[in-house]
């Protein structure tokens, strides 16, 4: 007898476990049911701006195909939400009346848009009535709005300093909007990135055309707009920012109020153990943005120091990819299943930013300082080497790299204008590789005398940090016919999260062809 | 009929001054006397904590022979103390009870250094009592207790954080002494560095095995010695630094009293106009450290921001030069003279620290950080160009960078721990010349790829500052037999000043020695 799955959401992660489910579901070993809110299946979130810019298309984000997965077998049910999850029953209970069996349960259920408590929006989190002219730019629907705004060079604010907001503001400026950033600390991307770099960030940023208001505590929004839409962003010095379009990016909040409703414990997200099982539930699981990995055991010192859940989509595709092996196995009776390893500890996040004429990258602690007394000292702290950080600034170019090391090991980075040299530090960091003792060697990477295409290009290196995908396999793919990026991301999945690899993956496909044509 | 010449004064810028004016002394023009209160004739003063560590010679200390200037005609008074300038008969009244008339005076008293008000120091300026164990190091004779500390393997305490403190502790450390420098601010060398040129040079001090007391304010002086003498230098907060020998290197301070007694203007050291004549005075001048160039005009603007004496040597050799020419032409009639252009303003002075396993440069203005808001912006300011910071810190390995420009040209420079950049920067602040727009390229002369000897070797740039002599004058010299350090001084005078560019001048001997067996 097949065993029951029901995932409920059907984000960019839920899309990954389907895929990795369908041997078993095509076997007949497992029975899977895909409850889904949103009319569409599965696309790509992140691109959200992308497609509101015009630079993508609403089919190109597509992650997954419906009427193809219900010809493998799979149940999928789309516009329908999740009333209630009754756990003495194991069943699901629909909006549309139905309810469904389940003999395991995934959450899948992502996160929401932060609504600001700003006077004139409702800040109800769940249900968040957002003027017009305000969007969170969250769902597909939303892009429409900021395509408006873009083709008619009108003015669009942007609410937040994470990398979200500014590849949004960067977008936006490059195709023809007027854009301004509002973000409350003195710097962009708050204490991801470091004061200097924070600063040349900013300064970056503004050459690219994107005019940035820091330090803004906003209070409200003005809806003098002819349609009574939005019409400025109301700060607390009593000053006010013009605009057409607020676009929201203030962050997400994992969504698990089903899962409390069935009496889960949460902190942030829907806590996990190491095997991505709800506590004291072996039925129950969660993965992606509404997942908290912090398992019951209080002397787990990796789940003491957890952070919370990501908010990135690699993490939750490695989640996706392992969870469909676990469930795979305890479909099979459950024997091997405790014999699989757990999933390995998620790395800190890497940040990365690309536009015409920036390049930023930041990963780690950079909170430390090249002229901290701690630093300065020579020698180990209760024989553990001491955190030392290397600085290069030359705020009048656009530059900026800081390398916080422990033994020669990178713990934190920072690059601004400085392409390879950040394509180096992240690879050598990803690896935990040791830095050339003269770190000024790096530097050279960005140099006059570089010529292109010599850069640091290791093929073992990471492309696609949010699929994980190699050079070395991006290539594979292209030797074996791939000559366009959505052909590779169809092969690799490379390019299918953040978008930050398009590039690197043109410039692959494109270093094929000239050795082609040179031969 | 000769022109009377009396130079009050018998340190290396009057011998400078005697030097230059021998031609018109031999020929019957100018009738010289040179009055000297020490028993010895002019030795290079900067060199005392060498010899006090037995690195260098009294003989090799010496820049004047007085038998010889004698046999050349000139009157050399030594041992002797001008009691008074009499300005209306024109003498100068001595303390053997001499006097000597004069058609033109030249002060060359210099400095004295300035002893700091600490209990068990009698702090009057002109005659200060220094207990035993209490040394200025400024006279030839107190090198004989720095000598006995560090071939006694002593304990030396050094109060002062300027470059010659610094050198004499350097030095007195690498010779065996156990040295620590004191000083009031968080770094050495105050505010001709920044903080973080400061911290990386503080650091290496500390690698070259110099104790670093810095936030120290002294008070007093302990005498428990078994001869009564120095014992510990006392701090504000009730704490002592034990020591054997105090060395005092708190600056010095202009010899003016002497001129005041006759009514001459000063302000920081003698007030004297561009043609270096005292005001309103046309027979008296003054040269070197006791003289303060700042002419009686209100809208001179070099004059306006002047700020007195430099303290270094080089100036007043270039003021000894000028003058030299200046008062022939007077002895000669003066109607050339009232032509011969004004002596050229100084350029900022570069400081020089050079020590095994350690190097400094710092120059001009170093107060701008990189993330200054206003380096940050583009553009200029009333026309006038941003001042703009690059920086490098990579305190774990000893160095640091940072060069503050305005259109590309340097304004200020630190370098700590990169000998070749120093150069490099150095000459270009020197040149007024553009740096290259990466300026990570200057970076790269102290890279681990660089071979020695393949660093910025211009043979027009100046490798003596003091004396301003070019490395193709050194290598004129060693070609035409020179095979020495004392022998190329003696011929080029490089080397005669400061003693940093000893190590340099070895190399070009070296490198001519190579080159000649390799042929």
């Amino acid at each position: 007898m097949s065993e029951q799955i029901v995932i409920v959401g059907f984000g960019p992660v839920a899309a990954r476990l389907v895929d990795e489910l369908l041997p078993a579901v095509r076997s007949g070993k497992v029975g899977l049911t895909v409850v889904g809110e949103e009319a569409e299946a599965a696309y790509n979130r992140v691109l959200v701006a992308d497609l509101g810019v015009g630079r993508t298309t609403a089919e190109a984000l597509a992650l997954s195909d419906a009427a193809e997965l219900t010809a493998q077998g799979a149940d999928i049910r789309l516009g329908v939400r999740v009333k209630r999850v009754d756990r003495a029953r194991q069943q699901v209970l629909l909006s549309d009346g139905g309810a469904v069996h389940y003999d395991r349960l995934v959450f899948a259920t992502g996160s929401r848009p932060v609504i600001p408590n700003l006077t004139g929006i409702n800040p109800d989190p769940t249900h968040p009535v957002l003027p017009a002219g305000v969007t969170a730019l969250r769902d597909i629907r939303d892009a429409e709005a900021l395509r408006r705004a873009v083709t008619g060079g009108k003015r669009v604010v942007v609410l937040g300093g994470g990398v979200l907001g500014l590849e949004t503001a960067l977008a936006a400026a490059e195709e023809g909007a007027t854009v301004t950033v509002v973000h409350n600390g003195p710097h962009p991307l708050g204490r991801n990135i470091d004061r200097g770099g924070g600063s040349v960030l900013a300064a970056s940023l503004r050459r690219c055309g994107v005019r940035m208001a820091g330090n803004a505590r906003s209070t409200g929004v003005e809806h003098n707009a002819p349609d009574g839409g939005f019409s400025a962003l109301l700060l607390d010095d009593g000053s006010a920012i013009d605009g057409d379009l607020l676009v929201l990016s203030c962050g997400v909040r994992p969504r698990t109020e089903l899962a409390e409703g069935c009496g889960l414990s949460t902190s942030a997200g829907i806590l996990v153990d190491h095997k991505l099982r709800a506590h004291h539930e072996p039925h129950i699981f969660a993965i992606g943005d509404c997942a908290e990995v912090r398992c019951p055991d209080p002397d787990c010192a990796p789940c003491r120091n957890a952070k919370g859940p990501s908010g990135l989509v690699g993490p939750g595709w490695r989640q996706a990819e392992w969870l469909a092996g676990y469930l795979t196995l305890l479909a099979d009776g459950g024997e091997d299943a405790a014999l699989l390893p757990a999933l390995p500890a998620e790395q800190p996040g890497v940040i990365v930013l690309k536009a015409r004429g920036m390049n930023m990258a930041v990963a780690g602690d950079n909170s430390a300082e090249p002229w901290d007394e701690d630093a300065l000292a020579a020698g180990a702290v209760n024989g553990r080497p001491r955190l030392q950080v290397s600085q290069w600034a030359d705020p009048e170019h656009g530059r900026y790299v800081k390398m916080t090391t422990r033994g020669g090991v990178l713990e934190g980075l920072v690059a601004v204008g400085m392409p390879r040299t950040a394509a180096e530090l992240v690879g050598l960091f990803e690896r935990g590789a040791e830095l050339p003792a003269d770190r000024s060697l790096l530097l050279r990477l960005d140099g006059p005398d570089q010529l292109p295409g010599t850069g640091a290009a290791d093929p073992a290196g990471t492309v696609c940090r949010c699929a994980g995908v190699s050079g070395a396999a991006i290539q594979g793919a292209v030797e074996e016919g791939c000559s366009t990026v959505p052909e590779v991301s169809k092969a690799t999945r490379a390019g299918t999260g953040c978008g930050g690899c398009h590039e690197d993956i043109k410039g692959l496909i494109e270093k094929h062809f000239r050795a082609v044509q040179a031969a």
